[in-house]
């Protein structure tokens, strides 16, 4: 999928007799049931296969709701939660780039910022300026709000990836200091969050579950 | 899964370095991993197969940012979001109960009650209450939030029925007008949604994605 790809109700257009304000809001609401199919890296802990962006968001929502207590800085929880739920929906059209990918990364931002326009764009301004705002907001990670948001989003695969035994820790060419150093954000928003990663990933090393940190040095 | 079910994490422990309260937090959010093997009845607009109960709950959260305006009484956008975050929580011992099932409704009450105590129970005490309370006030109906919670979690199917011309509307022995019946809640929430909820279904009665209403009288 790509900013080209036709909308899933071009197929099946809702009645016309919605009110049209309506019938754009409910017609995005449609067209995000996409991110319930762009697949992630981390493996779920629950079954065997990879989770996807909407369990991924449903997910981050949870921990906000369960850890809001840990956030060094006081943070609004509704609005951190509304960060979670809406971060990846541009995925929808520029899809997942894996946080240990070597080049993938390289037009991401052009190609997020296409899925945004025409994605956003569905929506009465208001609301598209909104979302946009939300997701910009989350990006910037200037807020308490977005660090926290950003520290879960770094936090939950660690999870998934201990669980795994593993997981993507175990990625080509990634030691423990590489996960460290992608997950040291977590401590922006939480001393206490990020010492728990911490303590999992070296427990993870030392079980061999991450290759040991000094091997690229 | 039951509520005799073993934990998740029995077999991979979090590191016993973690402080206790922020280790049973982090436990409770492995096992609730559980939800995104939760099968509901509904397919999804976007791909082939039954949607999970952690992708129906993040679409529920979407519903809530963007549809909020349509509330007959003012919400707390944060909370009722929060409402739909945790509404299917149960299931994950007690299962999904498909809405037009004849009888699996029975000892439904009983097994979710089960499946709330266990799971809940893995939160500190005061978190363990927080939760539950939440799933109680959705449950019960009697706040503005809880009614337009309910009122998405009744209208996220239909979006997808009408994606799949039909969907679980043709269930055997159901009627377009008991799929009005099961849906006239909408209207404890919102009339505008609910006038939107009864065109869609008038729609698809007429494009026979939905048994004539008369079917059964
Ligand atoms: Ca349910």
């Amino acid at each position: 999928m790509n900013d080209r790809t036709p909308l899933l109700t071009d197929q099946t257009p809702l009645p016309d007799t919605i009110e049209a304000r309506l019938r754009r809001q409910l017609t995005f609401l449609i067209e995000v049931d996409r991110l319930k199919t762009i697949l992630r890296q981390s493996p779920l802990a629950a079954a065997d296969r990879r989770e996807n962006d909407a369990e991924h968001s449903w997910h981050l929502a949870m921990m906000v709701v369960v850890l809001a207590e840990y956030a060094d800085e006081p943070i609004d929880v509704g609005h951190t939660i509304k960060l979670v739920l809406v971060h990846d929906l541009v995925e929808i059209y520029a899809g997942d780039t894996p946080i240990y990918h070597p080049t993938m990364g390289a037009d991401q931002a052009e190609r997020e910022l296409a899925a945004a326009e025409k994605l956003f764009g569905m929506l009465p301004a208001d609301q598209a300026a909104e979302i946009r705002a939300l997701w910009d907001e989350f990006e910037a990670r200037q807020t308490p709000e977005a660090r926290f948001a950003k520290a879960m989003d770094r936090l939950e695969p660690q999870l998934l990836n201990w669980m795994a035994r593993g997981g993507t820790w175990l990625s080509p060419g990634i030691t423990a200091d590489d996960v460290r150093a992608r997950k040291a954000m977590i401590g922006d928003a939480s001393q206490a969050l990020w010492a728990a990663s911490k303590q999992i990933i070296a427990e993870g090393e030392r079980r061999g579950w991450a290759r040991p940190g000094q091997a690229r040095r």
